[in-house]
């Protein structure tokens, strides 16, 4: 069984106002010194038998994110 | 500067319907053998200067999760 790992994220332009709203309440709850917070969304999925890569990535790029504001990263762990 | 990484999941005995879904929409569009998706969230912290890490680890339990249905995973990258 595989287990693979994609995490979502806003491109760097793009601007994250969920991020900001987490970055303002550190602060105030007494984390100093962040310069910077941004929110993503990440899924776990488990596979049984071969994984097809081209497939995830083909998956990954447009199910999973919105390839015009977010990127991707995928990784496979063999369990 | 440090980048901290907070991964945000549903507790396992917890009900995950996006993930349902998704799950549902990858076998449709082709990707065989998906046992299990689990959706979370994922928040990328920069901080500058010195990391408190025992108050990150209470912020990502409280603020970041909710402790009643979500656990949580914390990893700080040196920059």
């Amino acid at each position: 069984m595989a287990r693979v790992i994609v995490d979502v994220s806003l491109k760097p332009e793009i601007l994250d106002p969920q991020g900001r709203a987490v970055q303002g309440a550190l602060g105030r709850l007494g984390l100093a010194g962040v310069t910077s917070v941004r929110q993503g969304k990440q899924f776990v999925i488990d596979i049984d038998g071969v994984v097809d890569e081209a497939k995830l990535h083909e998956l990954a790029g447009n199910l999973l994110s919105n390839p015009v504001i977010e990127n991707y990263t995928l990784r496979i762990e063999q369990a």
